[in-house]
């Protein structure tokens, strides 16, 4: 039995604008796709992934251009790292979502000119409204992925992840399995979800307009509605031995240093 | 024009030991499976997505499991983070591989009891012979990804990512390009390797005993055979805001700044 899945784009979305219906827009235009193949229609098992882009537009997550900064401010927990160029200063931050990504994943391409975009306040509850929407309508059994384009320490570029879910088992989690020897998986847990974002990116692209991608085949990872969102893949805490940037870290290191040989000089004086 | 692409795994193949011949091995499943479904014969364009511990055990990298921790010093250009648990020390280093991995890559599952397996020395190479070697064999214009599960910052869990690569075009820079409203898109340069590895895994599996995956669809990224390998994915150097982990870096700081006072109080003296 040979283990095998495929992935297509959705065509004939519309450009989205504040308070469209992404149910019936996505609905509509895979029901169109499906006239000239039926096999396009949606099925149980299937799994939608959809481009946060179009999640914001339609959420009305749209500020003008003048406002980029101060929206890059709100969406920011914590600056994680960041370096001045001649153009200005490039951040990576912890998002209000839970991401570590560049610029609080503030975009200003595929959007009006004039215009930023910030991404979906919670992106997991997205998934689920679209999850739910879809199912009621059609009567299948989907999952959603929302995605955003991120970078990653240490590769050059960025991948398209898994920023909130809906009816997904976002991860295959290995740990306490067995490999193919019967012999005990210690450490891994695959995370699906960010694979089958980064799988659908290749179908949506950037530059075509296509926002929409189906996976056919992936039926296993599709769950109960209510199963963890994409936030759980978050590890932003304790857990997260890349809390800063090296420089960053240095520089309250050395400062701590400074501080402590300041603070004993003083008692010695008293 | 609906943009599609499918991924099936290639099933069959033996477990791999020194010297076996992985061109041939791979080809004579793909041949198997292809009798009784004639889809599954490779065709120009298709892009084969290869487990890199297979190339490893091809290529003898197994070591006595003793010699693991000898094995990651060996494999280690630099340690990057580390953190001590009551089992030992998890170390996240710089491979000679040019990779940011947890332990060098030196797994210890899916390989027979008592041993470990080394990452291949150069998978770019790797990836280059059997590129050359599936080409001259069975005609056709294929592209070869060598992969490898790596743990991501900021993320949980893993997952798999190109770490040699030959005839595949690694990135889809839109750097320069438009968005679809015709706006310039500025930063943007899909890893598009890393994005068909992770699709790869869906039907790979590290369960499954199956190393090996073909994708259909995305010829536009096959080409030529000496095209740039995955080595220009790493971005370890001047570009790495993540040289070290926070810990690590902090320690430096504070180091930094105590020598200094050391070296200004010694020079009063004298």
């Amino acid at each position: 039995m040979t283990p095998r899945f495929s992935v297509w784009g959705v065509t004939g979305l519309p450009e989205i604008e504040p308070n469209h219906d992404l149910v019936a827009l996505i609905a509509d235009a895979i029901a169109a796709q499906a006239k000239t193949d039926p096999d396009l229609a949606l099925q149980s098992g299937d799994i939608l992934v959809v481009t946060s882009k179009i999640v914001s537009k339609s959420e009305g997550m749209q500020v003008p251009a003048a406002d980029r900064e101060k929206a890059i401010a709100a969406d920011t927990v914590r600056i994680v790292a960041e370096r001045v160029h001649p153009g200005g200063t490039f951040r990576i931050v912890e998002t209000r979502q839970g991401l570590v990504m560049a610029a609080a994943g503030i975009d200003m391409s595929n959007v009006p000119e004039g215009t930023a975009l910030r991404l979906p306040a919670d992106p997991d509850a997205s998934a689920r409204a679209l999850c739910a929407g879809l199912r009621d309508r059609l009567g299948v059994e989907i999952g959603i992925i929302v995605t955003d384009t991120i970078g990653r320490a240490w590769r050059v570029g960025q991948t398209d992840m898994a920023i909130g879910a809906a009816g997904i088992q976002l991860t295959d989690d290995l740990r306490g399995a067995n490999d193919a020897n019967g012999r005990p998986l210690h450490v891994t847990q695959a995370v699906v979800a960010d694979e089958i974002a980064g799988a659908a990116d290749l179908v949506k692209g950037k530059t075509t307009g296509i926002p929409v991608a189906v996976v056919r085949g992936l039926d296993r990872f599709v769950t109960d509605l209510d199963a963890p969102g994409a936030r759980t893949l978050a590890r932003t805490g304790d857990d997260d031995m890349f809390r800063f940037g090296s420089a960053e870290a240095y520089r309250l290191g050395y400062e701590a240093a400074m501080a402590e040989i300041k603070a004993k000089r003083k008692q010695r004086q008293e």
